[in-house]
């Protein structure tokens, strides 16, 4: 317990927006030039991290950088397996009185791995403390880019991480003025057919690995027929049009 | 048309996050830095803004900030004619080739006023270089503030500013597992009903002026049927509960 002092021992969640160092807040810089360790999420096959390459220019790394592979497996217990380990390896850092940033692309807890470490390592000891530290999110920086107002007074705005069926979006597009589509690579098809049939498919932004050197903008849905759709893709439908 | 050499003039719609100015970006500093100058909304009746607070000890304002004063008005007409004065402020300063910052608390693309100064502008003038620099938003905030992750996985989403009905909102909870209702003051009675039909009364986290001094979070519904709501309140409501 530390002798009874206030303990040295935090989790951070820090948000770093998505891929420009500019978009990184003032308070994360602050915050991660002070801890013992960055944790980084990385897939299991590789070793590279996105939000380790946005901040590397902006604080020293060295000697910090905790890896933490993350399995993209559909088998729900494989996921779990892999996540429940890296949050014990942050949380072991945490019982050593450390200072750990867990760093992620755009807002900690909008669509991040980060909330299962959260969830898991309150289970675990609720006298942790945690701070989170909300980052830019891809659907900022991409209307950002646009200069595409999402949504304006009284216009309700629908984000979509999955369309279950067709029926399913068609229901949100009766409800809402703009709407959102995370994960474009899985619902891709429905969408299309969806927006055929409502007569938007003229309607859409899409961006795809936004923020980052090969990000890639359209405003022609039909590109994807040929091309393979990232992971990191979305698309912004607007009622009223996109200009 | 400044001699052939690149124009100076540009507009920059920034976002400056919701009170603390930690939650600024590195970019918004810079370009604020830089400005000619600083234009900052403001209600009619009042002299204050708060983007303004928030950057005043980040970067030197004297002389560089122009006051722009918005109607709150219920009038279509009335709401346009104080926009079009602040665009036709904007845009005059633009056309003596200055470099103008119009700074928005949260970000400037998500129910910000910088969306009509935007579509003014490139509307009188489509030769203007624009670019916005995204912001944190109350949302992230409120959810980080709480740790509490707004959305996970195939989680879906839905932001209203406006419920148009007891019925319309029923169907939103059909579709989303979480629901974000912005402007709270208004939507307020019929949110509160539908809820406790639903038995979601308990799922809830409000949070009202988010990041500033006399910010106020309650997972307590009932607190509002005795208690002024303020303006810059939102509600999140979760299907599986808040924590």
């Amino acid at each position: 317990m530390n002798g009874g002092t206030n303990l040295a021992k935090k989790l951070y969640g820090i948000g770093v927006g998505v891929g420009e160092p500019g978009l990184v807040t003032l308070k994360a810089v602050e915050i991660l030039k002070e801890v013992d360790y960055i944790c980084t999420p990385m897939s299991a096959k590789s070793d590279s991290s996105k939000a380790l390459k946005i901040i590397s220019n902006l604080i020293e790394l060295k000697g910090r950088i905790v890896k933490l592979h993350f399995k993209m497996s559909k088998s729900r217990k494989e996921l779990e397996q892999s996540r429940t380990a890296a949050a014990r390896k942050i949380y072991q850092l945490l019982k050593k009185d450390k200072k750990i940033a867990f760093v992620t692309i755009g807002d900690p807890l909008l669509y991040s791995t980060y909330s299962y470490m959260l969830k898991k390592i309150k289970d675990w000891d609720n006298s942790i403390e945690i701070e989170t530290i909300p980052g830019i999110n891809s659907i900022a920086a991409a209307t950002s880019k646009y200069n595409l107002p999402l949504a304006e007074e009284k216009e309700n705005t629908a984000i979509l991480s999955n369309i279950k069926n067709e029926e399913h979006l068609e229901r949100v597009f009766n409800l809402f003025e703009t709407v959102v589509i995370l994960k474009l690579s899985r619902n891709y098809e429905a969408a299309y057919r969806v927006l055929e049939k409502l007569g938007l498919k003229k309607n859409v932004l899409i961006a795809s690995k936004c923020g980052f050197e090969d990000e890639f903008y359209t405003e022609n849905i039909e590109v994807f027929k040929n091309r393979k759709i990232e992971y990191l893709t979305l698309m912004i439908v607007k009622r009223e049009g996109i200009l």
